[in-house]
């Protein structure tokens, strides 16, 4: 895969000026990126790929993030069509949460990204203790 | 594509349990995951896999970014071996920033999820302003 060349960007821009640009300040497709890449909403994300999952669940799957933080994650997924938040009226109550045909999409992208991460830690480990190294 | 279950989980980390694991809330290799996909990391990263930038390029490339969080952006990437710096000993002296081959890689992965954020953002759109109406 070689990089998006300036004349794919403006030959997409020609062809679509509606299309979404998230290097352009003002796109409100940035808040998206956001959403979608924020320390919780990559991890939630991905743990959804795996099964539906109800909230204490996913708080214990996602190890440190706090109670108000996963809700306000989940929010902004929900919000944006990502997430899907199903309240069960049972005794006790409880709600899920799941990935709509559209956060799928995305969380199969991220698992790839956190997958490469995973598996490269040890060269980017190399590479830090290199860098602390010539700093020292 | 399924998700990650949790069988494969178990099995790779007993096929190596130093993997790194970005669930693990002590696992180094979540600040790296946070770097690559920091509101600024992400787009820089994307850009550079276009060619070579000057700081002055990327600032106007990455429409919105201070000079202060751009600088500290390449910073943490140049730490972790993603983007190479090279000071130019010339007059006027010049810094050009490069993707190094494992730099290439992480923004190949998220090159994949820009483009489907700009692709889908139309249905993200709908499923946004339905929430608002929902909420009203």
């Amino acid at each position: 895969m070689t990089g998006k060349s300036l004349r794919k960007t403006i030959q997409q821009m020609s062809q679509d000026p509606q299309r979404a640009q998230v290097m352009a300040a003002d796109c409100p497709s940035r808040a998206v990126l956001g959403h979608i890449t924020s320390r919780w909403g990559v991890l939630v994300l991905v743990m959804l790929l795996e099964r539906t999952h109800r909230f204490s669940e996913l708080r214990r799957a996602v190890a440190g993030v706090s109670e108000k933080m996963l809700a306000q994650t989940l929010e902004a997924l929900a919000f944006d069509g990502l997430v899907l938040r199903v309240a069960h009226q049972v005794v006790p109550p409880h709600v899920e949460y799941s990935l709509t045909p559209l956060g799928r999409e995305a969380a199969q992208r991220l698992e790839v990204l956190v997958d490469w991460i995973e598996e490269n830690f040890p060269l980017i480990q190399q590479a830090q203790d290199a860098a602390a190294l010539r700093a020292a």
